[in-house]
């Protein structure tokens, strides 16, 4: 079936097809009526992609999502795509996986789809200036920023927490529950990552409450996932260092912290307290509803889209925006009594 | 940077560089080094929406996937892209939300992308003829099947376990535990979807062991969500209906199962079993330990691909293939013993 079949059918020449397909709007609402249904009754796809290149600007936005399996970007890219079609854009969605380059992924798609921006969802911390000149729209960082790259403020945008200050507030809320013994279970503490940036802010917490660093207590498990957050803890046990808290890198690794406690017979929170950040709706399902530091997901997409949006439609510049993590108290940190030393 | 650029800094032809780049093989080694240093130096991205366009024929294989935040097709996906592209193709990635349309999805791609083959991962299981008549290269269903449409075998290819089978053995598991008052969390009884074939497999299970279905333990929560399996089990206690043990759909809604056990005082297994079907590595990580119906992943994105590919290559005919579902034993399900009445 071909847009000359539909023509046919209908009795009109293949440009009047066209542009009732494409809501042109020199076509009559009647006319256009009838060739829709024929289209539908004869489940006709039009060719976008000649269209495509045919066209000069597009209302294309590209959205690349890195890690295929986290639920946190899921929530995110929803509130995102909503806003992106809500003014009128179309939204073009790549995932990818959690260690493949979203840099090259976006100049690709830019260049196939004639972009008018790009909303990175997730992506490394340590962007060059080099590396950025492929990229030639407006983009956003969304849940990320450049802190250990060398882009200017006004090279880039970005939408994210303050992690080394969510991190801060999540181990202050231990330290305030009379917690001084507080190990960290994090992928890598120099690893240029959000966990480098989120185990300053656990250090942050401890020197400010006057408490040593004591290395034997951090986990570093080398990755994000649960396995390897679960025997972190095991190694942490092994050594035998006394510890009342566990500060976990993210939600699904304190899920797998508070199932190795459990499983080596201790019990969360009674005899260990653990927080962690993200606040993911699984959070309420886990025994006890853990206690963590919510990002604001959907307000997140939403704020990125839009700035992304301004920009693309010109006035905009690129900003910074820094959204508040809010503590959503659960069942897993427990109050004790200060040792006073 | 366009191609020109680039066969100027090396001074060869444009011919010579879009053939060093395409992997022809009228290049010397020496040459395409050279080129390649030079576009990798000069970060050039070609264009590949032209490429396509003109190529009568290609080598790109569609994946759409139904639903973002699905945990499951994370896992069967990275095994059927490492197929894919171990066969020499290149994977077209499109995720869509998991009421959107992934037969138009598919339809389009095909045609923007010159498509050889399609794979679904996750759809309706009522496809008509008519419908899916805009497909016309060769399709596989991945991780379900036409159950409730009118296609014919050789019309379309599967790859999934038998979901009706995989449920009636996980109930026998709990039948055989001693189980005899067995309530079941599904999203719907009649909804023409995965939940509808699952239940049949609970009423299966029952009606072999001569125990009656019991329409007050059954709660259809209306999705696959955790919030509504959580409120289906507060609707199951709030009938005082007496049940030893749940069969919940999928295991993420069994972690909302026990979550809603657990906090309304009943501890899981002691005074109530529970068991599901999928076997995410999160079903580690509950407390306890999830009991499950493992679906093999990677063995059903692999085989999705090989079976695809083989179509595409010539000589593949439409094929369905039914894996097998393995229970995994976990902390979830109690032996009690067994009332003789």
């Amino acid at each position: 079936m071909t847009i000359k079949d539909i023509a046919r059918k209908c009795g009109v020449s293949v440009s009047t097809v066209s542009r009732a397909i494409n809501g042109r709007p020199d076509v009559s609402d009647e006319m256009r009526g009838k060739i829709l249904a024929v289209v539908e009754e004869c489940r006709y796809i039009p060719n976008n992609s000649a269209r495509d290149l045919v066209r000069s600007s597009s209302d294309a936005i590209g959205v690349v999502v890195r890690g295929t399996s986290n639920l946190f970007f899921s929530q995110v890219l929803r509130a995102a795509a909503q806003k992106i079609e809500a003014r009128g854009f179309r939204m073009i969605l790549r995932q990818i996986e959690s260690g493949a380059d979203e840099v090259k992924t976006g100049a690709i798609l830019e260049r196939e789809k004639k972009l008018q921006g790009l909303l990175f969802l997730g992506g490394r911390f340590d962007y060059t200036r080099q590396e950025m000149s492929v990229i030639n729209v407006p983009y956003v960082c969304c849940t990320y920023t450049n802190w250990f790259g060398d882009l200017g403020e006004e090279d880039y945008s970005s939408v994210s927490i303050d992690d080394q200050s969510a991190a801060r507030q999540a181990v202050e809320h231990l330290i305030c529950s009379g917690h001084r013994r507080i190990a960290a279970v994090v992928a890598g503490c120099s690893d240029r990552s959000i966990s480098e940036l989120r185990y300053r802010g656990y250090c942050a917490a401890l020197e400010a409450h006057g408490i040593p660093i004591d290395s034997r207590l951090v986990a570093e498990t080398g990755s994000f996932g649960m396995a390897e957050a679960y025997r972190g803890v095991e190694e942490l046990l092994r050594r035998e260092e006394e510890f009342t808290a566990v500060f976990a890198l993210s939600d699904m690794m304190a899920m797998a912290v508070i199932k190795a406690l459990t499983d080596h017979g201790r019990r969360v929170p009674q005899d260990c307290s653990v927080i962690a950040i993200d606040g993911l709706p699984l959070s309420n399902y886990t025994i006890p509803t853990l206690t963590t530091l919510e990002q604001p997901a959907a307000q997140m997409g939403e704020k990125a889209a839009a700035l992304l949006l301004d920009m693309v439609e010109g006035g905009g510049m690129p900003r910074h925006i820094r959204l508040e993590a809010r503590l959503q108290p659960g069942g897993s940190v427990r109050r004790v009594i200060k040792n006073r030393e």
